[in-house]
């Protein structure tokens, strides 16, 4: 099979070196490159070089960004090629289309690499989906936040530390927002959602990350047997879905707890299969590149995933709710109780109101932070 | 796809379900049963009128036991049709044979169910192996030794007293030396080790269970920051390999450590992967049969798993080395050192080694136990 990529960067040049090594049955015939770049016979600065060959049966993205990625994933499979990319933000902008295209032109559309690195989780959600409902899945998808988190927790660093810690060793850019904020997160959770759920998943998911969170905020939750984790999370039932990224203070001795460094852990629970875990490197160029050779293999082997979302799954945040505690000057609602020093906990609040609820705290109090309590059973 | 179902247990029964609700593909034609549980016109006490049948195209085999599973596998195989199996025994025994058949009869060999019940361990060990050689694995991989040992820790339960909720629970049998005494483990170890390393696995591994563990040896290693759990593993390296299953004394901060219950978690590592785990439910005729199922639907899908274990990998245990801790009233060698109250430690032992030494030790002492300690890096 003769395949394209679009981008040579450290990505793309690990996908080119592994197929040369272990992939005999694929050949990577051209390779888009800005025109100072091209610096081979396969390389072109030109996409018509290779929408137009009809060669290529596969178009590999990664690029990043949403333009001119988008455009070309809608190109490639127009022209009857499938598509692999590793680009979530593309996906999670853009993944109705990008479904719609796959059925309409009969074509594959690879995603694995665009959730959780190297670990095979949209290959595990869609194999369970061939007997089961998906009914919840929840994770930590982003390595740098773990990594800050984990520090935090074992060396005792402040936030400010460990971040610039992450920026050393690589793991954050060097504007860390998107990362600490949950956007990252918040990308893998509409993918995953929209991969186990059947569904084109909204973007207006209430959305919260880890800048805040202060070491005292650790040693507050871990007196209470807890250890924070930034979380994406979905569920399903009825017809109705919810979503949202936040983070969850998790029982000291649960599995996500245990996660070091900058690794992920995604879980899933079917119908029959109950509760899988997934754990492995979330980022880096080996295992990016390594999922990204799967979905080549996969399709070489005449795989052809495609994605409907005609079912219709109603957005319902109320299938969402936990205890909340919020660590601020600013005073509680009428239902809050003392949770620790300077925090007090609301019970029974949607994902959704609690965002609103932390959004009211942090105009007071802009050092504010907050985390869901996860049930412990 | 026509196929047969080889008993109509537990589980034959849950495939037999979970096919008609979920499966339409497929349709099971025939099962063999004892005449007396032959209940309905699928059933047949004559395995000629499976093996016989053109129609049928997969041979699922749930009875459990060497015979006569192996010969109606092979039988089955050498009549041009794929096999589907969950039985670890008949697998770890005659693994060599089933394989040679599966290449010379050019039919697909299913074994997903044999390890890790609904885990999808050994798909993912073959996806792996598409890019990377496999350098290690290692896993708990019996959920009743890790419900004890969970028991132990958690509710400060004697031995005995959390075999027999284990028992109660219906997690262990009534006799439960194949799960104490790390038979189940080493059956499971052998066909990893195989599919891992394309290697037709020693029987003769060194296999320790964890019989003789006390309440206090579990808080002698927790004092020392450790969690002990019954793994096995494997490790390849410049054409040799070794093996192992023994109780091992693991960071409490790890993956390990934190799973609970009767669950598996069964890890490896690959060449440009770097780490992947794997976490679910072990055992249980819900995941059994999910996983019995996932295999018939790839071989409805074409797939044809084969094995071929011509290359020739040596048996090596100097692959596999540790220091091991042995809590004895016996008097250890010149190079033991103390570890805790009435435990000895020595250094830099292979799996072989430790074993023939815990054998003279118990000679002395049948109340011994021993574990490994993992390097904590």
């Amino acid at each position: 099979m003769k395949i394209a990529l679009l981008g040579h960067g450290t990505v793309g040049r690990g996908v080119d070196n592994i197929i040369a090594h272990h992939v005999p049955q694929v050949e990577v015939k051209r390779i888009l490159e800005l025109p100072k770049f091209c610096t081979e016979p396969r390389m072109t600065p030109n996409f018509d070089d290779i929408v137009n060959d009809p060669e290529i049966e596969l178009v590999v993205e990664c690029m990043g960004g949403l333009e001119p990625a988008h455009t070309f994933i809608c190109r490639a499979m127009d022209a009857g090629k499938s598509v692999v990319t590793s680009n979530k933000a593309v996906v999670a902008e853009f993944f109705a289309e990008f479904a719609q295209k796959s059925v309409s032109n009969n074509v594959g559309f690879f995603l694995e690499a665009s959730v959780g690195g190297g670990i095979p989780w949209i290959a595990s959600i869609a194999k369970v989906r061939r007997i089961d409902e998906v009914s919840s899945f929840s994770g930590i998808m982003n390595g740098t936040t773990n990594y800050i988190i984990d520090s935090m927790a074992k060396e005792d660093l402040d936030f400010d530390v460990a971040l610039g810690r992450a920026q050393e060793l690589g793991y954050a850019e060097r504007d860390p927002s998107a990362d600490i904020d949950g956007i990252d997160v918040r990308n893998k959770t509409i993918i995953s959602a929209s991969v186990a759920f059947d569904v084109a998943c909204t973007k207006d998911l209430p959305v919260t990350g880890i800048r805040t969170m202060t070491k005292q905020d650790m040693i507050m939750f871990n007196q209470n047997g807890r250890q924070v984790k930034l979380l994406g999370r979905g569920v399903q039932r009825d017809g109705r879905y919810a979503v949202a990224v936040e983070p969850v203070a998790l029982s000291a001795h649960s599995m996500e707890a245990a996660v070091p460094s900058n690794f992920n852990l995604v879980s899933l629970e079917g119908t029959t299969i109950g509760d899988l875990k997934f754990y492995g490197q979330g980022a880096g160029s080996l295992s990016t590149g390594n999922a990204i050779v799967q979905d080549v293999i996969d399709c070489a082997n005449g795989i052809r995933p495609q994605f409907d979302f005609s079912r219709g799954l109603k957005y319902d945040p109320t299938l969402l709710t936990s205890s909340y505690v919020f660590r601020t000057t600013a005073e509680g609602p009428s239902d809050a109780t003392l949770y620790g020093r300077g925090a007090w906990v609301v019970p029974h609040l949607t994902a959704v109101e609690a965002r609103a609820l932390f959004e009211d705290v942090l105009k007071q109090d802009p050092t504010a932070f907050m985390a869901a309590l996860s049930r412990e059973d």
